[in-house]
């Protein structure tokens, strides 16, 4: 298969790790006989100093013209720290989503046999947990209307949903449930917000066409303590974009490391690939970042593409990393294998 | 000492619980020589059957009246499931938090020595587990213009903040920190949002009042993970009204059951008192719900009279409960105790 990759490495560790899960590519390129290209575009901070906008209209152009997006991270202290910077890098990510309409994140979340131990979660309560969270990416209070009145002493910001935006993803979430273990969990809080009582309303008369998928409701707060109570019980999670936000950053913590989770965000056109996590800048150009979840974020890819034999063959050989110990500090903190030593390691065992 | 307390029983377990925290109160009057006096008054589901409303005017002026509340809970299955429903009863709460001005909510997430092995998460990671809540009660995007258009395809709620809602709460937050351990964590989602960023100028303009505080920020996502990897590195966390509700429940599951944690609401005038926890309806009646989360709201109820004596009378009969496995069975599955039971054996232990 031909396939065109545009690689956006952003911000912090961000083309550290990025650079491990193209090694892999490489290695499946290799052994499969496949041709991928591969282009490098600049987004976020990097991209800020180098033109001023975190998404320079050449990286979306890049971006459009390519079949399969891969990103690294975004994000610097520099910003973080400062709440009077009108332009900021992550706006390059809210802004890439947005063009290209990738209205569903898909986060799952699974751990890995051999880092049961890395849990701060109980074994008995993490064994077995396997879901995978739809989060709505292009809409609610990310991108509704910001507000700062003239004295700088009230500010705002509108989270708006409609329909259209509900059910696309809520048809790819029924989809996904359909072909797991056909129960799917709505996250909101419909006690309180306008915006969750039409989230019920939209997946419940959906729901109507999944008549196999068992769908129920929960609250967000209650939501946030099911997950460190008992993850197991969920198979597909629904939610919108800042309960989504906060709920899969919280279940990636159930693998211990931060440093282990993919995503994908999809859209009718196109689709992105990318870690869980952040920037870490404080780790930047270190060699000690964790490399796995953005090798499993090709993975992600891979699958996109119908490559589950590729994909499977990256995973095997994570798996053998780690259970042979080749890990960063995160992970072992004894190891002393660096970012690029196991990304070496994986994709030479692909 | 004479105090007036208002009880509210609300939905649900809430009557059962407020009972046995109604029976310690009554313990401590005659240990202690005072004189508090109770008058109830319903909101809630219940006054919605009753009056129609979920907060009757005559429960508003009760409370309105009275030195103290002590509230159970709140919310049934009924309208929970039902996004159609135009009043709900929790609007009941949120009325009165509003009216009374109640615009800090105080969560202390604290874990009984004898019920380290009851949390999901491992004793390594908790233990020494010692922060509360600040969380703003009154304001954003819970009480901000909800709107759905005509034809119910768009929904909107606005999150809105003033300097002024943020600073009052601030101020109480720098102040608990100062008196604990000096550490104040700010969480937010400040690379996005508009009312994040202003919350962000007015704490850190404020900070520089309380030199002694060491201010940090942290974004929501992070927050919700570093909860989960390591919640002995917080002392004091100051956030809104959306943030707070999901972080605190989340905190809560630290404890392993819902049913241990209280929480007090205070304004300028007013001051309530409730469990972390909701309304259980499936537990309502049966003697099973654990009425210690709604015992503890009374302590803290003593402690903001200035009675720490009393305060600590009834700590130390919970504890006592506790190692002499006197719990309901969320806690220890074989028990034989029922709500009441654990009520008498704490209030007959003051
Ligand atoms: C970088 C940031 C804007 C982003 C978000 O909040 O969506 C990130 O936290 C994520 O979850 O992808
Ligand atoms: C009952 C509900 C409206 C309430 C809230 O969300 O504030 C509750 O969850 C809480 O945390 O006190």
């Amino acid at each position: 298969m031909n396939l065109n990759i545009t690689l956006l490495p952003g911000d912090g560790i961000g083309p550290e790790v990025l650079a491990q899960a193209v090694k892999c590519l490489r290695a499946v390129e290799e052994t499969f006989n496949h041709n991928f290209s591969y282009i490098e575009a600049s987004i976020g901070a990097v991209a800020m100093d180098q033109t001023g906008s975190p998404l320079p209209e050449e990286t979306l152009e890049i971006c459009k013209a390519s079949d399969a997006i891969l990103f690294g991270t975004i994000g610097t202290l520099k910003y973080d720290d400062n709440p009077y910077a009108k332009v900021r890098p992550e706006q390059g990510l809210l802004q890439l989503r947005k063009e290209l309409n990738l209205f569903s994140s898909i986060r799952p979340v699974k751990i890995f046999p051999t880092l049961l131990e890395k849990s701060p979660l109980k074994k008995e309560i993490i064994l077995g947990t396997d879901f995978v969270i739809y989060r709505e990416l292009t809409g609610g209070i990310y991108f509704g209307e910001k507000k700062l009145s003239a004295d700088g002493t009230v500010a705002s910001d509108l989270c708006e949903y409609s329909e259209k935006e509900i059910s696309r993803i809520t048809h790819l979430a029924f989809k996904a449930a359909k072909n797991r273990m056909q129960k799917l969990t709505v996250v909101d809080k419909a006690n309180v917000l306008e915006t969750s009582r039409l989230w019920r309303r939209v997946v419940s008369k959906i729901g109507e066409s999944y008549p196999e998928v068992a769908l129920e409701f929960l609250l967000a707060d209650n939501a946030a303590m099911q997950i460190m109570l008992n993850p197991k019980q969920f198979d597909v999670i629904l939610t919108d974009n800042l309960f989504g936000d906060i709920l899969s950053d919280q279940s990636s913590a159930i693998c211990g490391s931060k440093g282990l989770l993919p995503s994908a965000s999809i859209g009718n056109d196109y689709a992105m690939f990318e870690p869980f996590h952040g920037s870490f800048t404080q780790a930047k150009g270190k060699n000690i970042a964790n490399p796995i979840a953005s090798i499993l974020s090709a993975v992600m890819l891979l699958n996109h593409f119908g490559l589950n034999e590729e994909a499977q063959a990256i995973i095997v050989a994570v798996d053998k990393a780690l259970r042979k110990n080749i890990s960063t500090k995160d992970i072992n903190p004894s190891s002393t294998y660096g970012t690029s030593q196991v990304g070496d390691f994986i994709s030479q065992n692909i």
